[in-house]
């Protein structure tokens, strides 16, 4: 056993005494711990040893590739799992919570039942892993900075077709298709292409809304490149854009550039967030900015740190964050412009190159 | 309240006494009572009142909308939800299990104990909504059909650009793009596309494997309309078809006609499987058809009724159902041929039109 799950095992003891192995269920986790990737499956690490349990579609293929732990093959789950829990007397099972489902749960339940041993209900497991995948390593970095360019890639090659009369919603099917078609697995989210008044709108859902001269068009999106997302946002103008919407534009942008100057390791992510959004409100758009800053970006599209008004992270080197600021105007438009980065020594290195001067398309 | 929720709380008591109120928490589900999109809410049904508890994304559309159940603005949901479990004074709430995190009943337990109440959790509701969501209405029967009839143009447009040297994973590719163009949401799921040696295995992952002449091509798709789906499986050969070919192609063929001519209501599932099975096994290929033969479909990819060699449903009217028998050949290749059908008054109806006469292309 070796390398993240033991820094796993030695982050949980500072955690809880209260366990003695720990159940990893999620595919999402599980491709983290093993770098195997697999529809189904259970990583059991105990204080000793650790297994993953993969049925016949996996072992070949993971018994060769997964060296830091034991490759069993499972006939059938529950026996193997019960197995490992009476050889290594474990009793006490931190369960992972965010993505297994309560059915998943009654039936470990009982299988555990047989062997004596019980699951731990709490987040325990969770805000370990997710403090530890918060980090990335080099790897993991070139991966994301993949997925970016990949989408950036999309982004140079849908630009141009933009026009008067195209939807949100063919915009949104052609730069998918152009991120797949530049090796991308898939889109990291929904695409989001927002106009005119729908800008407003944070999390607008393409809709048939055409585009007209005049318009303002936020770009939201993202690829995934082996597991790993990226994540970009641009605000467009079609046309022309007149001083109101220049001067919003511009807003942001600086409030954009403020936060990024304060990244740094030991930097308060709440702080980071306030810096953007007293920008904001004190140049008049005081209410007009009220979601977070940003977010971590990994192998989930929404990943510790948390950039908010609430947040309690602190950054640490090779954390990878977005900052995202907007200013959403009810029933006008929105202008949303937004980077992924990742901490370095002393500083942070901006993932995204594409232009954020001010397009008039 | 009425119609579908209605009929849900009927079916409840006839399974148990021990609850006061259902909650629904998953999005197929919320979709499926309240007619109504929503990517957050909360669906109550107490023994004499429903709610519709959404944030202010939704609130006003679902207020419009939805007319079955009160629907009520949550600016946070656990406030509403105890409002309306305190009014009522319900104590036993029976929970969903298939869909919801465990993380998501530590929170709902935590709220509900500020009311005194508490969840039992149990597969009661989910089992009586599948078996209610596994009765089609007419409505969904044509959305079921809509999505098929764009799964077939897709896959239409598709077959002359077959050719030796494409890659499976650029005509799942090509596939998708298709079925999207021609008005699906989105893929049922991640279309399998299995050449060769790659067809043997019932869910392969299209690889860059490249078609070459005399591969027999399984291509397994479905398209989304309405948040329904669809599902059609063909076997097409490339080029030419050995003697062998043709036989197995046959076989699959004839066992899925004569499971075909079983379906009526009141026919075990067990049975129609058997069918199948039995002629595969008795022509010389026992245990080269290990899968279910077929399964329900609707908001769902895979419902309820399942039609395999261990269920207990009956076909009733107005199921949607597949039958998809196969054999797999290791190392050889395979063939399966999946149609979808609707069970009526005194048979079926194939919503399938595409060809099953063996192409070569």
């Amino acid at each position: 056993m070796a390398d993240r799950l033991n820094v796993l095992m030695d982050e949980l003891q500072k955690r809880t005494e209260n366990f003695e192995a720990a159940l990893i269920t999620s595919e999402v986790n599980r491709l983290y711990f093993t770098s195997f990737k697999s529809s189904a499956g259970l990583v059991l690490a105990t204080r000793d040893e650790a297994y993953f349990i993969v049925d016949f579609r996996y072992y070949g293929a993971a018994a060769k590739q997964v060296k830091n732990m034991n490759v069993v093959l499972a006939a059938d789950f529950k026996s193997e799992l019960l197995k490992i829990i009476k050889k290594h007397r474990v009793k006490k099972v931190l369960l992972e919570n965010a993505e297994i489902t309560l059915a998943e749960v009654l039936r470990l339940e009982a299988w555990a039942k047989d062997a004596g041993a019980y699951f731990i209900k709490t987040s325990a497991l969770d805000d370990a892993i997710n403090s530890l995948r918060s980090i990335k390593t080099e790897e993991e970095i070139r991966n994301i900075k993949t997925a970016q360019e990949i989408a950036e890639k999309a982004f140079e090659k849908f630009l141009p077709t933009i026009k008067a009369g195209m939807t949100e919603r063919e915009a949104a099917f052609d730069l998918e298709f152009l991120m797949r078609k530049e090796g991308a697995q898939a889109s990291a989210f929904e695409i989001i292409v927002a106009s005119g008044k729908n800008g407003a709108v944070p999390h607008a859902q393409p809709s048939k809304k055409t585009f007209a001269t005049g318009d303002f068009i936020t770009i939201d999106m993202g690829a995934v490149y082996n597991g790993y997302h990226s994540d970009m946002t641009r605000t467009v103008a079609l046309g022309e854009a007149s001083e109101r919407q220049r001067e919003v534009y511009n807003l942001v942008l600086k409030a954009q550039s403020r936060a990024i100057e304060q990244i740094r390791p030991g930097a308060l992510c709440t702080d980071i967030d306030a810096v953007a959004r007293d920008f904001i409100y004190k140049n008049g758009y005081e209410g007009c900015f009220e979601h977070a800053l940003g977010h971590g970006v990994g192998l989930g599209i929404h990943e510790k740190p948390s950039l908010s008004a609430r947040s309690k992270d602190v950054l640490k080197p090779r954390m990878v964050v977005t900052v995202e600021p907007g200013i959403y105007l009810k029933n006008e438009f929105g202008v949303r412009i937004e980077d992924m980065l990742v901490v370095t020594a002393d500083g942070a290195l901006n993932l995204t190159s594409a232009s954020k001067e001010l397009l008039i398309l």
